[in-house]
């Protein structure tokens, strides 16, 4: 099985200047991966610390910590600042990851092309596991970030805990269940679902870069803009995905939507409006950075790499 | 079904003063069931906030809270600076009642005298409920608290974080389910899963409530001697409850260790020698309090209200 982070290159790429995103993205996936491995060291009672490690560091593109990092960068910040929240914000994701998987709810047996939690360590270890990693965020953004004053933290950690909550990533699965097997479901709904499943944390990984940088208030206002396009894209392309993509390519079931005969993007709008409406996102995104100039290189190839990517 | 907070009168009680346990404990429960009650308001998706509400306000002792409050003002702290951490305790708390009464992990049908909220709600939405109250735990502290600086803030979220992954309430709980159906488990195994599945969190209310008031290290210190040997009573009275209250004074069922063949206190110890390891735990923990005079009447009351508790 190859999962690789390579760009499609039968699609038209539109990277800016001179930037290399792909030694971007290689570099600062094997910075997280290394940060992650070092983030949570086993311990006793084992299982658990190897249950969390399991999914932690199971591979994945990394989107949502080097979007925190690299918009501290941008914002003036440093890579070592941003990084214990990078590594929270993962933890986080791989949460929601983990209760997603199991049979209770959308009951998958393979992520990333490796067996699920559950799969390996048993339903209740891999609720516990959940639980762990996003209590550990919390507590790992507090006792490890070094030159960020306590106030920006305190809010780096409201944003967090409001992303994953009812009013984010949480509300988002719920209205998600509601409407599976519904064959009648409104675009605004699935909008809702997916700008609180999927588009929240992303929001609060580019968010909380900037908080840590001290970004004013003008510029949060940007990164959420930005933020909110490359979130929806990156959704309809899940969409699109699921359609077009093996489940080889994906490391997950494909086809699942069409199966369940879930409500997406293109059985609403037809796989070419998607595509179409993915692409006016991401240009929409990268024009609200338009300001930072070549600050702005690694964000935009960041959005590029979503509305290009083929898994 | 009758589920009152009073102490048993057939025990014998050591309150200290003239201090009104009762008083206090009605007084402090009504407050901070408002306190909760106005947390987390009614909103869409409604599903999740109405199961969220349903086990948050389902009743109990409010001990955690009230151990938080008490503390802070004990050390000089005022009560509306530590609400919002009291209530993000019982958050917590919570959390770990709802994932613990799962099918897939201890499988309750009853909890307080009613439908656990999975029996109400569904496995998904339990699961979620779940993760949404820990992570509004954490918003709620870094949003709602007044007048405490972001440096105890962030000290306090460390040690929420703590108490609850897997280092504390999340360990304890994988090591209970590894000693499920062993009969030979060794007491400092059983130490090791009450001390982290209970007492942590006991833990983290009275030392929160502590380091919101500005707490000494060698306060602290204290406080965490206090709260270890409260914790651990509380663990073993509630094993021992298990053996001779009735399932309608619990609100759970009764007489489940004994069916699971648990090893407990009283399987270990017997029932006698785990009273009297109680009762010695209650009198060193309010030992603990002596240097601050009357000021700490109300976590020696706590005190003995756990020591004499019985349901």
């Amino acid at each position: 099985m190859v999962l690789t982070n390579e760009i499609d290159a039968t699609q038209p790429t539109v990277s800016p200047s001179d930037f290399d995103l792909q030694a971007f993205l290689r570099a600062g996936k094997a910075e997280v991966e290394a940060a992650l491995d070092r983030s949570l060291p086993m311990a006793y009672p084992e299982k658990i610390y190897e249950s969390m490690r399991y999914s932690l560091l199971a591979g994945g593109k990394r989107l949502r910590p080097l979007l925190c990092l690299a918009t501290c960068e941008m914002m003036g910040g440093t890579r070592e600042a941003a990084m214990p929240t990078a590594c929270a914000l993962e933890m986080v994701h791989t949460m929601s990851l983990i209760h997603d998987d199991l049979p209770a709810m959308d009951d998958d047996d393979y992520r990333r092309g490796r067996l699920t939690n559950h799969k390996v360590y048993g339903d209740d270890v891999a609720i516990l596991a959940g639980d762990g990693l996003l209590a550990y965020a919390f507590e790992y953004i507090a006792k490890e970030t070094q030159g960020v004053s306590a106030d920006r933290l305190l809010d780096v950690v409201q944003c967090l805990g409001h992303a994953v909550g009812a009013a984010g990533l949480v509300g988002g699965q719920i209205v998600d269940l509601e409407s599976e097997g519904k064959t009648d479901v409104p675009i605004e709904t699935l909008n809702f679902i997916h700008n609180h499943k999927t588009a929240a944390l992303l929001e609060a990984c580019v968010v909380s870069g900037g908080t840590l940088a001290g970004a004013s208030d003008d510029d949060a206002a940007r990164l959420t803009r930005y933020a909110r396009n490359i979130g929806l894209a990156f959704q309809i392309i899940d969409d699109i995905l699921d359609i077009t993509a093996s489940s080889e390519e994906l490391g997950k079931t494909a086809g699942k939507d069409v199966a369940a005969q879930k409500t997406t993007y293109p059985s609403l709008l037809g796989l070419e409006e998607s595509k179409r409406r993915a692409t006016a996102l991401i240009e929409e995104a990268k024009a609200e950075l338009e300001p930072y100039g070549q600050r702005a290189d690694s964000l935009k190839a960041i959005a590029d790499f979503i509305g290009s990517r083929n898994h």
